[in-house]
C-alpha cells in the first residue's frame, strides 16, 4: 500500500487506546476496545481495526452512551452469566463476562452469557475464538441497526445480525466463522458507492422494495438476507435471542432510541459455550474433527472458515494503515 | 384429493403404529414413531407423515439396527443430559430425554440434550414446538446422510443438515422453522424426476462438479447449501454439534456404515433449551416478541415461519392418504 504508515502491533493497540482515553473514555473501556481493534489488525481484518475508532468515538454523540461505565456481574441461574454494559461498550462487558462464562461452561457442560445495554461495534469472532482456546465450543449471536427486509418484504426490520461459530483445534487456531444474516456487510455497499461502482444482483432492494444495483438506491432502501426466506429466518432467530430472550432490543428499537444517528447498534448480546470433554472424557473430538477438516480440504476449490485470517497472523509482520486515518487518529489523541 | 382415503388422526395413528409393531418394532418404539408421524399428517405436513413409516421398516434391513432398543439416559454434567439410543429410532430417545432437558434448562437456565446412536428419519420441529410448548426457547441440530457439496467443492460430504429453532407464544402455538442447510429437500429432487420436470438452477451439481438442473444428474452428484458459503459454514457446524461434539457421526461416516444402502442417517442429535424467565421475570418476553412479529407481518409479503402449519392444524378435519400408500401400510401390518 502506498501512502500507508507503518505500525507494529503494540502501536496499534497504544494508538487505539490513546486515542480513546483522549475523547474521554476510561482506561479499562478503551483498552478493552483497543485489545478487539488490535486482534483484528493483526488479522488483516481492517474493517474492524483502526478503522472503527472513529466510531466509537462518534457514538459518544449519543447522550445515552457512557464511555466509563463499570460492567455490573450476575448469576440469575446456575448456568448463566449476566453482564450489563450499562450503556458502556460491550468489549469490556465481554471481557468481564468471558472468564466467567468459560467457568460455568466446564462446571454445567453448556452455559449462557448475557450483556444488555451494550453498544456493539465490534466483530462477535473474538469471543467465540477466545472461548475455543480455552477447550469450548461457541456461538454468539448480536442484533445491530434496522437495514434489512425480511423476506418477502420491502423496507428495514432485522440488523445485518450476526452470527459467530467457533470450534477448538489442537495445536491450531480454532476454526471460526462470523458471518451475517444479509448477502453482504453493510461497509461492502458503501465501498461500492465510494468507488462509484454497481452492487451484484441480489444485495439490496430500493426505498420502493424494487431490486436494485444502485449503491446508493440501496443505503436509501434494505439489504436482503442471505439464501433468502432461510437466512431471514436466521435473522429472525438472532433478533429473538440476542432481543426478547435476554430482554434486550430488536435491531428496530435500537436504531429508533439512536436519535442522534450515530449508527452505533445499542443492545444485547447471546453467548453460548459448551465443554466438549463433557462427551469426549479422552479429548476424541479433536482429532474426530480433523477427519472432517481433512475430508473437506481433500475436494478443491474449499476452504475452512476462519483461514485466512489466521494465515494473516502468521505472515504479517507490520501493519499498515492509510495515512488518512493515522492524521485521524492523531487528531483523536490532542 | 381423488383416489384418497379419509383418516381421522386417531387412526393415522393406530395405523403407523399397528403397522410397525407388525414389522417387529416394540410397542414404545412404534408409538414414538407414531406419534411424530402423526404430528405430521395433523400439520400437513406429508412428507414427514405416513410416507415416512415404510423409510422406518427398511431402515431395519441394516443388521445393526435394533427396533426394540431401550434408550439409556445419563446426566454427565449438571447442564447436560444424554440419551443413548442404542441402535433405535430417534423418536423414543427424544421422548426419554426431552422431559430431562425442560427440567434441567428450568433449573440452570440453559440445558442441553445429545442423542447418540440413533436412526433420524424424522423432522426437527416436533421436539423443538415440544420444548417452547413448555415455554422454553429451543434450538435442534442433526447430521443425515452424505448428499451435499460444500461451498467450492464438487462432491458429497455434508448431509442436508437441518437446524431447527422455536420460540414460545402465549395463547399461540410457538414460533418454529425447521430448515436444511441445502437449497432444497431431497425429496424435491425426488418429485422432480419423477414428474420429468428440471430442477432451478442452484439446486445441485452432476457428478463432475457440474451445476446440472437435471434431476438424475443431481442426484447422482451432489445437493448445494443455501445462500453458497454461508449455508455451507452452517451445514459444517451442524456436523461438529451433531457429530464430533457429542462423540458421534459425521454424515458421510453416517453413509459409510450404510451398508445395506437404506438411507436412514444414523447417528447424533444435538438440542438445546433456554428459560427466557432466567431473563425476563415477569415474562415480559412474550409481549416484546409479539411486536417483533407484527412489524414483520406489517409488511406486505412477509410471514412467520411455521405459520402454514399451524394454519393447516386448525383447519383440517380429515386427513387424505393416497389409496397406493394406504395399500402399503395395510400390508406391513399383515
Amino acid at each position: 500500500m502506498s501512502n500507508g504508515v507503518k505500525l507494529s502491533l503494540s502501536e496499534v493497540s497504544q494508538l487505539a487506546s490513546d486515542s480513546l482515553i483522549a475523547q474521554g473514555f476510561s482506561a479499562p473501556q478503551a483498552h478493552a476496545i483497543s485489545a478487539t481493534v488490535s486482534a483484528a489488525e493483526r488479522d488483516g481484518s481492517t474493517s474492524h481495526g483502526l478503522f472503527r475508532i472513529p466510531f466509537y468515538v462518534n457514538a459518544l454523540k449519543n447522550p445515552n452512551t457512557d464511555a466509563t461505565a463499570t460492567p455490573v456481574v450476575d448469576f440469575p441461574k446456575p448456568a448463566v452469566v449476566r453482564v450489563d454494559a450499562c450503556n458502556g461498550f460491550c468489549p469490556l462487558a465481554l471481557q468481564t463476562g468471558l472468564p466467567e462464562l468459560s467457568r460455568l461452561a466446564k462446571q454445567q457442560g453448556i452455559a449462557a452469557l448475557a450483556i444488555n445495554n451494550g453498544y456493539n461495534i465490534a466483530a462477535l469472532w473474538p469471543e467465540v475464538e477466545h472461548l475455543a482456546e480455552d477447550g469450548l465450543v461457541a456461538m454468539a449471536f448480536t442484533c445491530a441497526s434496522s437495514y434489512v427486509a425480511p423476506a418477502g418484504g420491502n423496507k428495514p426490520l432485522f440488523g445485518t445480525n450476526p452470527m459467530a461459530f467457533a470450534w477448538p483445534r489442537k495445536d491450531k487456531p480454532p476454526l471460526v466463522f462470523d458471518q451475517a444474516s444479509s448477502v453482504c456487510a453493510r461497509g461492502e455497499i458503501q465501498l461500492h458507492l465510494r468507488d462509484g461502482k454497481a452492487i451484484p444482483e441480489g444485495w439490496a432492494i430500493d426505498k420502493h422494495g424494487e431490486p436494485t444495483t444502485d449503491a446508493a438506491a440501496a443505503l436509501e432502501g434494505s439489504q436482503l438476507t442471505f439464501g433468502g426466506y432461510k437466512g431471514s429466518s436466521i435473522a429472525l432467530m438472532i433478533e429473538l435471542l440476542a432481543g426478547a430472550l435476554i430482554g434486550d432490543l430488536f435491531s428496530y428499537e435500537s436504531t429508533e432510541k439512536d436519535t442522534a444517528g450515530t449508527g452505533a447498534p445499542f443492545g444485547g448480546e447471546f453467548v453460548l459455550a459448551i465443554d466438549p470433554g463433557t462427551f469426549n472424557a479422552d479429548g476424541g473430538h479433536f482429532a474426530h474433527a480433523e477427519q472432517l477438516f481433512e475430508q473437506l480440504l481433500s475436494q478443491e476449490g474449499t476452504r475452512l472458515p476462519g483461514g485466512k485470517r489466521h494465515r494473516t497472523r502468521q505472515q504479517q509482520s507490520d501493519i499498515v494503515i492509510p495515512e488518512s486515518l493515522h492524521t485521524t487518529l492523531l487528531e483523536l489523541c490532542r
